[in-house]
């Protein structure tokens, strides 16, 4: 195609493109009124609408002619610098497509299918801890799994075909590189937390704190953070999640729960991933552009505002006298230090979901190493539960009491879904890097914290990280952003130096 | 088609009309949420969002294949009876698709961009109070609505092919046989009670009312009337409405002013039609007969619960405990007998949208003896303003003082939107005639409401009118629920009946 002609091709397929972007965000409204705000008899129906809005959306990426144009706009994509938006939404929709296009629409249905199945499964067993009970419907999970994989013939193992999913463009080798170094390390640190000597206590982030003020409470330092009620909602969910139905239109998520002040943090977390999507380039809006890079990715910037930022000493003096002030009776006698120390403690436990900072990386490294040696073949479905509880004596130390509280704790496997998990790692592993260049760049950021300034930290990401988009590849924002490929060594610096003061290591 | 080959014909226009409707029931949903929940800079994209999916929708319908199926399928549909469930989905779809086929796609846009543009010069020449601001674009919509008119040239008038829009198979000719007398009732009415020297106050359905007392006791009365969290959901938006998201997904709305109690009665208004669209058979949900059949059924239904019920004495006699238990110091010294003649004064206002039961009708009579005159050539737009103010001093006896409360009060002409007025009044007459019917059928129905009994009502309707979607023609359907086509008479009967006592006629 000559350049003369690029332009009517690059015309239709921004509006094909366009197109598709406007189906996904209806079926991300479906979604997040279903889980906010649908009375719950309209789920049957809210089903069939989700499962139609995503097919019209699926055929939409295959339709022939979207192959046309991307194959008449190669010549138009090579003229150009490979991180010119043009040539980036060339590129990323050609890999879409051509991802979409080795899976055969009927093993997509197979594998929806075995997904719902397995969640059901997966309900019961958890309700009578009992993993046998979820077997059939896990190894059927499996096996689809591996067929998936085996549409992407050319990875190397069948579980980097799963990862890439999650984490374009990388393989479970440059994870296990990543992730390895980062187990040893948590599993030295927690040995020198343990052999300290020290105990702190969560219990100052416990309740009984009424609900309706830790709504305000948490609206309040939202909106000191950068939610303005011009372009974000906060609501309720049980799994709580952010949605993002247009870069202005950015919805968090959070639950309450009277004992603990846990959704403070949730939020912050939510609030992390809203402001990624909230911050990509307004030029790449109704785009397969215009969301978050890859999975670790996005995590990073939710790990970074709930723990980096949200278990920060700054934070926590500037958010002390407002905690205060929503529930005086509570806090009459505490301080900020009191809080800092109660929002950095490290106890190992059973449940991923309630882990701390350090003891998290831990959880996923037990879900990361069981669920390759299942597809590289090195542990069968049957011996699961087995390695599970061995793993969380030997990285963690304790002993696990029932399948409801072990193997059975997550959805994901049940769900068909493996390899995502190391994406929750690799996002804390990059906010410590990201975190370590920002404080480069930004000396005096925990004072700016105590102050309440929260606007150079986003202004930070906006440059570095969030503007981007999916412009560039995974590999090649992360190397922007952190300076270098991804690496465990930040993260565990940055953990350190927080616990040594604390436990006097 | 032979019925051996019917089923699979059936079948896939089952599927297209299923995937027809989710996205239907999408566009509901973004258009519930923009009102309700959307930030406020979410209004662009969700403009694109919107369009996209309405033309996915259109396309749907004007789809060749569907039209094949249609031709195939019409030896199937002879051979069943007329209100069979499949002959009435295969008759309506074929409605549906050959009247948006008579409107090139060119004239759909040129509409919606007329009419877009028409509200934004309506907003600007109502603020400033100026018909003349508003004449360039309302004589713009009047010519596209004439063009719009000339796609269906069997129609006697142009008018009629609007008014089929809303009410459809009904001529501008039979809307004018039961408006007319309708019109000279409630002038004739009017001028008694104005005549009898009696003057009623509505002072105590004023504040202040505290909004969020008010939202506990709007949401109290409507549990009562049949609204369960299960299936319905009650929100806020500055134009109440009611829409269907599934059968057993309704969604009210109503807006609260501390000023006054009318958030009760927009309330009980937008329940009657979330009622009607709750109670559909559920074997036509996501088929086009799962909806109201015309705009003066659903608002027959809307009306009968806003006034017939809402502004009866077994009501107010049930109601009054639960008003004062929300309000204790505001009726302290009322009684359900107060409550009940205040929502019965009768005083002829500027305004339609707080019009008082009996003069509503007359501020209908008005637009549509207006815009009928419009298409007939009658009245030029130019003269339109003084032709108003002329029909309100006649009919209800009062001076419009400004354009803004007099021609500019309502959006809806220059939305292009002609042709639906009419089905308000229509609304009012029916309710009338199924009134009659009811009282026959459960003679102790105002003891019933005196002790919270709405179920018995709610049944008769659902036997008579709801179940049926648009599986009947609006006709046929008022002919088997009012025992007759419609007719104005039972519905001035009820007012005077009504207000005779009240007013000492």
């Amino acid at each position: 195609m000559s350049t003369v002609e690029a332009p009517a091709a690059l015309s239709e397929l921004r509006g094909r493109l366009a197109e598709l972007s406007d189906l996904e965000r209806a079926v991300a409204l479906l979604r997040w009124d279903q889980e906010t705000q649908m009375p719950r008899r309209g789920a049957a129906e809210r089903g069939e609408q989700l499962a139609t809005l995503g097919r019209l959306a699926h055929e939409r990426l295959l339709d022939d002619r979207l192959g046309e144009l991307l194959e008449n706009l190669r010549a138009h994509e090579d003229a150009l610098a490979p991180d010119d938006d043009e040539a980036s939404l060339i590129r990323v929709t050609r890999r879409d497509r051509e991802k979409a296009l080795r899976v055969p629409p009927a093993m997509v249905a197979e594998l929806a299918r075995a997904a719902a199945e397995g969640e059901t499964a997966w309900r019961e067993a958890r309700a009578q801890s009992d993993f046998a009970l979820l077997l059939p419907a896990l190894r059927r999970n499996l096996e689809l799994r591996r067929e998936y994989a085996a549409c992407f013939p050319e990875a190397a193992r069948p579980y980097d075909a799963l990862l890439d999913d999650f984490e374009p463009g990388m393989t479970s080798a440059q994870a296990q590189a990543v992730l390895g170094p980062m187990r040893e390390g948590l599993v030295a640190l927690l040995e020198e937390v343990q052999a300290s000597g020290t105990s702190l206590s969560r219990g100052p982030l416990h309740g009984p704190l009424p609900v309706e003020r830790q709504r305000a409470f948490v609206a309040d330092v939202l909106r000191a953070l950068g939610v303005d009620a011009g372009s974000w909602r906060i609501d309720e969910a049980p799994h709580p999640f952010a949605i993002a139905l247009a870069g202005s239109d950015v919805r968090l998520t959070t639950r309450y729960n009277e004992e603990t002040l846990d959704s403070l943090f949730a939020a912050m977390h939510e609030f992390g991933h809203g402001l990624y999507e909230h911050e990509i380039a307004p030029a790449l809006s109704r785009t397969p552009l215009a969301t978050g890079v890859s999975s670790a990715v996005h995590e990073s910037q939710s790990r970074l505002w709930e723990n980096f930022v949200g278990r920060s000493a700054g934070f926590w003096r500037w958010c002390f006298p407002r905690l205060r002030a929503a529930f005086p009776d509570r806090y009459e006698r505490a301080d900020s230090q009191v809080l800092y120390r109660a929002a950095n403690v490290v106890a190992p436990s059973l449940i991923r979901v309630s882990a701390d900072e350090l003891t998290y990386g831990l959880h996923i490294a037990v879900r990361f190493e069981l669920e390759l040696a299942l597809f590289d073949g090195a542990l069968d479905l049957g011996d699961l539960r087995d390695a599970w509880n061995e793993r969380y004596r030997s990285y963690l130390g304790i002993e696990v009491p029932s399948d409801a509280d072990g193997v059975l704790q997550d959805i994901h496997w049940a769900a068909g879904m493996f390899g995502y998990f190391p994406t929750y790692a690799l996002g804390n592993v990059l906010a410590g890097q990201l975190w370590e260049r920002i404080a480069t760049d930004i000396p005096d950021l925990d004072e700016r914290f105590g102050r309440g300034d929260f606007g150079s930290l986003r202004e930070w990401l906006r440059e570095h990280v969030h503007r981007y988009g999916r412009k560039l590849t995974p590999a090649e924002t992360i190397e922007r952003a952190a300076g270098g490929p991804l690496d465990a060594a930040p993260y565990l610096a940055y953990l350190r130096a927080k616990l040594a003061p604390l436990y006097g290591l």
